[in-house]
């Protein structure tokens, strides 16, 4: 079993927690009040919005390395709802890799609403957590964890295809805020 | 109901003919030998790879000048299957609309394999077509198209929203090509 560190207790950060431990492994769920509490996690998921994510990084950078650390962020700009804040042909993960160089990152979870998470299911089909990642280990690893809590994982490639489920991830939000969906379905993988 | 000109008869163009067709619509599938033949639809489905539209819209833009044309392609860099050849920043239907100024182009159908289109549904969910661009009437006259085929039809916004769509349709082509979905399989959208 792993154990796992959530930096943020927002809808995100307490689906992950309530998924990681429905599986058995052991979770540290770190609130902005725990900001002086190392990590003890193998696995790290930065579950804060991606404008808070520089200062974890800064705050945190040498306690995450040699860990593997989950981005789960979607970079809207949300003053203009129409793109993201990141470089068009890059990703919030890529920028993040690249601030931790010590670290191994992985992308996860940002195509994933939060109800969807919960419920284990979208439309009727499993929860699938596409993941994408340099690293064969670390995604097997964050794999195990969303299979043992009864979602499916998906290896979506490398860390370069942040970019589209990025932009997966921004679509799904704007058609959810446009009421084209609901906060409970969005995108769903079927096999 | 609606006329419509569909270019191209590979797989996505003869599934998209038979939705029209189902709605009730009249149907004008144009293959390569057709080239001299004129177009007559209200509405034209660009149904070739994108390495081939150029030449259509060298060949036929004049003829489309007026009409609402649709853009389903998938602009994949089929050399190292690891991006796009359109700018990081846009999208294969803001190029066509720049090279088409006197049609009305819509980006739809991108995301959407062939087989769920004749199919109907993706994983037990109706097949979603998302939808993009810029002009209300156009997207709401290629929705009814879509709509009377009993599939559902979702606005996905802007014609800017291309780059989200061609992101997705190249993630599911990375996905089906890694055999991580099947080609009847793939993103459907629960509501």
């Amino acid at each position: 079993m792993a154990h796992i560190s959530i930096i943020g207790s927002g809808n995100m950060g307490q689906a992950i927690s309530g998924l990681a431990a429905k599986g058995g492994h052991t979770v540290e769920l770190l609130t902005s009040s725990d900001s002086d509490k190392a990590v003890t996690g193998d696995i790290v998921v930065l579950a804060v919005p991606y404008p808070k994510v520089a200062e974890v990084v800064s705050r945190r950078g040498a306690q995450l390395a040699g860990k593997v650390v989950v981005d789960i962020t979607n970079p809207l700009d949300f003053a203009t709802f129409d793109g993201l804040t990141v470089p068009a042909d890059g990703s919030a993960a890529t920028e993040i890799a690249a601030a931790l160089p010590e670290s191994t990152v992985v992308k996860a979870f940002n195509t994933n609403f939060a109800g969807t998470l919960v419920a284990g299911e979208v439309g009727g089909a499993p929860t699938t957590v596409l993941i994408a990642g340099d690293d064969a280990d670390a995604k097997a690893l964050l794999s195990g964890v969303v299979s043992a809590a009864g979602l499916r994982a998906v290896d979506a490639g490398s860390l370069k295809r942040a970019r589209e489920l990025e932009s997966i991830g921004f679509l799904q939000i704007t058609l959810a805020a446009g009421e084209k969906v609901s906060w409970t379905g969005g995108f769903a993988v079927a096999q």
